[in-house]
């Protein structure tokens, strides 16, 4: 099949959508509609957008615009290491991390979907040691603590991910990140560790990232500054890096872990940037799981039908809302406290992916691309900005996540019902009210619904879970880049802040720079 | 003065304003005007605004807009203890948490500033008595750990506020916080937490929240549980709550401290809801000392020219950058680890406030009311999502939030600079770069610049200053619903969520909430 790449705006389909008719929420859920807007997201995972403002009519056209922006033929390029960044001049092989593939992809003579495995292994086998307590802390003491050092996807996603399975999986190890360059935040965790038996992970794929050297550094001083007997910081430091950066020829760390470029920041939860923590903190096995978890999403996101395909079908009725309905936001609410700081993790997954201004050629685009998200656990957020959702002047479609059981085996009851049942009792309460409203002649009191809605849910949060849930994310930004024709993989839109601040600190300022930091610095 | 009340479309300024060219922030940003857009927000707090798409022709017809709306009339009005929240017919009382007034506020026959104060000082004396081992845990150990149970506005903004100052003053007691549902909340909290030695602060206005008593049984039960000998669960706990709510008339507990329903749950941080977790946690003194900054905000606020009031020209250029420049959304990015929850308080205090879209007399509004409110600390935003502020073809105003030095006095040098001087670096870096963009031929690597910036600064984040950025939020938001002439402090938008939550837990649902339920539980 010959692939084009073509602008949303000049597609059939779209042109199509831009004349048909509105759907109303109000007139058309149903509990049937409920039963059928579902579709699989792999693992167990079930995606129902039963309250999405959609009908058959406007699926149909939804099922044209994949079929016309042949969204899974380029997913397909995706896992046949095309050069679908075209910006950088790289692939994209995060899912190779997770064996997800069509064949082996090879470049340069070396197997990349093999190497990326290997690391896998090597990650797993170095946690085992340290769990076995055959690999020691430099003073001879077992490690008990680990602390990633990295910052954006080298924190946001595994982060999230160990928070969203540590009352799942009872850690082994506890984790920390540090990530910000403010001292603040390296000094409050640092405070509260024995150096003895705390094992620090570097993640820097460039071994260049300011922030991320210079808190290595912090840490390696204030553990100077205690003064141990026999410490040796960098015996306390693994790195994971790209082959090729400053970082990966220092044979004074621990070990080594590495990646490539061909998986960008954002992406690389499944790589060794989330191997090397979560196997250290929850055990290979449970990340293991969490890597089965994410190819099983990455497997239904082939199926060109998007009744049988939850990111498709995602994307595409995320782009009908912001293209046709013009609602540019997103709010993702967890109904878990577990998954607390997913929603960070989205804002980079899809904001930096996807908030674009040109197509993949370059050129600028006549229409809006990536959605502004953000969100907070439910029901916290029902008494938070839920008031904004189902009142406001503007509309914000929300993604309810959701879990049928708790993670941790101890729920109670109270006044009838537990803990657990009491949060999605609010849970589908909120999606019943967001979308059919409720008229009241005191406008103050009156809802007027047609608030889109939308459910991934499972029986629980477990390892395979969550990796279904980072993949459908994963592969929903994919897709809705390429409906968009836009570079969903590279990031040009960070560098000029690098730049300026790198003038600030050489004093090379012109003089609305130097203004400004005259009043910071 | 006589008060009007007057829609925001109606007013003569609103409509020279649609008329006004707009401004080039590329054109005008200078050093001269870096130095003049900058107002005082008390406290030692500043905000600068020479980053924002005005000019002091918008900014005339903005103080016109100010005068012509009356809003530091109406802030007096608020002050005076004028009913002003007519939807619920209450007054709108928090500034005189903090002792902000003009006269005392009398209502039947009760001085309430005189209330407020002396719940205060109770929280004082308790906080001072648990501190010295006068008051002690049931089984005759000293508490040395403070939980507060509670949701929404008893959650979010004193646990903001204690993240923030937790690293200046070093805690006497450490604090934890159960506030979802979610019964993994509670366990994940419990499990680690010796319950002989822990104090419990429930905090519900109502009496009545389903989550906060839900959580307080669950706390109690597992306290049974435990098992511990001459353990008296109710004597670990004091409740904060009204004087007729059912949780006050109970003589069970530890003690009990009163707020009343004229200060509404998002701007009760500086009442008793605050307090006590906050008294016990840091010291009364700390409290005493944010209070102090949050009053010396609110004076400012009384100013009725715009270069002299930060709070009110900080709400001014909101309303025209929503409502002249269409921008429904603001992130909010404070430099500083220490301030990560904040934007999630601000989430509330503004999205609840005014995502409203009826007047104060109950009418529909035609325009765009209250932002939509995210953001995460600096820099690691750089890393997420600033490629979406950089270059998406939305554009997303920036509140930066900023300190010239970090809390903890232990920075360390790397490659000439400290991780503070970096910091900064970064953030001056980008709001010149969001301001001034950078041309470049490959479009792809195109800076347009016109990104609208501001920032409230500061030397250090002291208890003083987090009191005057809170208060700034607060009078903020005050003059914004004000200028959109509608009722900031009502919230009817969260009832109808609440009563369809009960129909599930009564079994007494329709087809539609039983379809969904049937999903989920």
């Amino acid at each position: 099949m010959s692939i084009n790449f073509t602008n949303l705006d000049k597609t059939e389909s779209f042109n199509q959508l831009l004349t048909t008719p509105l759907c109303s929420i109000k007139s058309e859920l149903s509990p049937e509609r409920i039963k059928k807007y579902s579709a699989n997201a792999g693992a167990g995972l079930v995606y129902n957008f039963a309250g999405k403002k959609v009908n058959d009519n406007i699926l149909e056209l939804l099922q044209k615009l994949a079929d016309e922006q042949q969204l899974v033929e380029k997913y397909k390029m995706i896992l046949n290491g095309d050069v679908v960044n075209t910006g950088e001049k790289r692939m994209v092989l995060h899912h190779q991390t997770r064996g997800m593939k069509i064949d082996d992809v090879v470049a340069d003579g070396q197997n990349i979907t093999e190497f990326y495995a290997g690391e896998k292994q090597k990650a797993f086998e170095f946690a085992k040691k340290v769990h076995n307590k055959e690999i020691l802390g430099s003073t001879g003491k077992p490690f008990d603590t680990v602390v990633q050092v990295g910052i954006g996807g080298s924190d946001l996603g595994p982060r999230a991910i160990y928070l969203a399975l540590r009352n799942y999986a009872k850690p082994v190890m506890n984790a920390h990140f540090i990530a910000n360059v403010d001292p603040d935040d390296a000094n409050n965790i640092l405070q509260h560790l024995d150096f003895e038996t705390t094992l620090f992970v570097l993640v820097s794929k460039s071994g260049t990232t300011q922030e991320t050297l210079t808190n290595q550094k912090f840490v390696i001083e204030k553990m100077n500054q205690a003064n141990i007997s026999g410490l040796n910081p960098l015996k306390h430091f693994i790195s994971v890096t790209s082959a090729t950066s400053p970082l990966a020829s220092d044979s004074n760390y621990l070990s080594s872990f590495f990646i490539d470029d061909n998986i960008g920041g954002r992406f690389s939860s499944s790589s060794a940037v989330g191997a090397c923590i979560l196997s250290l903190s929850l055990g290979p096995e449970i990340f293991e799981r969490f890597l089965n978890g994410a190819k099983e999403a990455d497997k239904i996101a082939l199926n060109t039908n998007i009744f049988e395909n939850a990111a498709l079908v995602d994307a595409l009725i995320g782009v009908y809302e912001n293209n046709i309905l013009k609602m540019t936001n997103t709010a993702v609410i967890p109904y878990s406290e577990s998954m607390t700081r997913f929603p960070a993790h989205l804002q980079q997954l899809d904001m930096e992916s996807n908030g674009k201004s040109v197509n993949r050629f370059g050129e600028q685009v006549n229409y809006s691309t990536g959605p502004s998200i953000f969100g907070e656990p439910g029901t916290n957020s029902q008494h938070s900005f839920f008031q904004y959702i189902h009142q406001a002047t503007s509309i914000i479609p929300v993604q309810f996540i959701g879990f049928r059981n708790p993670q941790i085996d101890a729920d109670l009851e109270y006044q009838g019902s537990t803990s657990g049942k009491k949060l999605n009792a609010n849970l589908v309460a909120q999606m019943t009210a967001m979308g059919l409203g409720k008229d009241d002649t005191n406008k103050n009191k009156n809802f007027a619904g047609e608030r889109p809605t939308s459910l991934l849910h499972a029986d629980k949060l477990t390892p395979e879970i969550m990796g279904a849930i980072l993949a459908h994310f994963e592969n929903k930004v994919m897709f809705q880049g390429f409906t968009w024709n836009i570079n969903s993989f590279d990031q040009e839109g960070v560098q000029l802040g690098k730049v300026l601040a790198n003038k600030v600190l050489n004093n090379e300022m012109d003089d609305i720079l130097a203004s400004y930091a005259s009043i910071m610095i």
